[in-house]
């Protein structure tokens, strides 16, 4: 299935987050991905993310949608192909 | 239609976007709304955004999906709704 992650986590936890999430993702904005996932990617993805995260703190948030067809993405500004530095 | 809209903004720039993300959608995470909008207000949004942004260094992602029962979303951790304090 197509999903959209977006994290919100402490600055100490951020490079593992964003480790996990570029193992499993598209990295396409500062702490937003996307890409297709099967149902158990997505539970691995969930479940790795779980051991990074200090829950009281920190947010996750997985959009799923069946068929990728069904979003258009428009982007506004600066392509993260141009940061590729950050890598 | 519904709507997710990330952005990633110089600081000096976050409260004007905030504010004007928060004028259309729900805010849901650090940076990131969501909610449904008619084209004419997609088109507003956008044109107030670039109004703020520069898009030579910031970013602002839209994803528009027809219906919105294409989407489950999955949040872990935090919700935004606990951290009213930042408003």
């Amino acid at each position: 299935m197509y999903i959209i992650a977006v994290y919100d986590v402490a600055a100490e936890r951020t490079p593992k987050m964003l480790k996990l999430c570029r193992a499993y993702l598209h990295w396409i904005q500062n702490s937003v991905f996307e890409g297709e996932l099967s149902e158990v990617q997505v539970k691995e993805l969930v479940y790795k993310a779980k051991e990074i995260m200090d829950e009281s703190y920190d947010s996750f948030i997985l959009f799923k949608s069946r068929h990728t067809y069904h979003m258009d993405k428009q982007l506004i500004g600066k392509s993260l192909n141009d940061t590729d530095q950050f890598l």
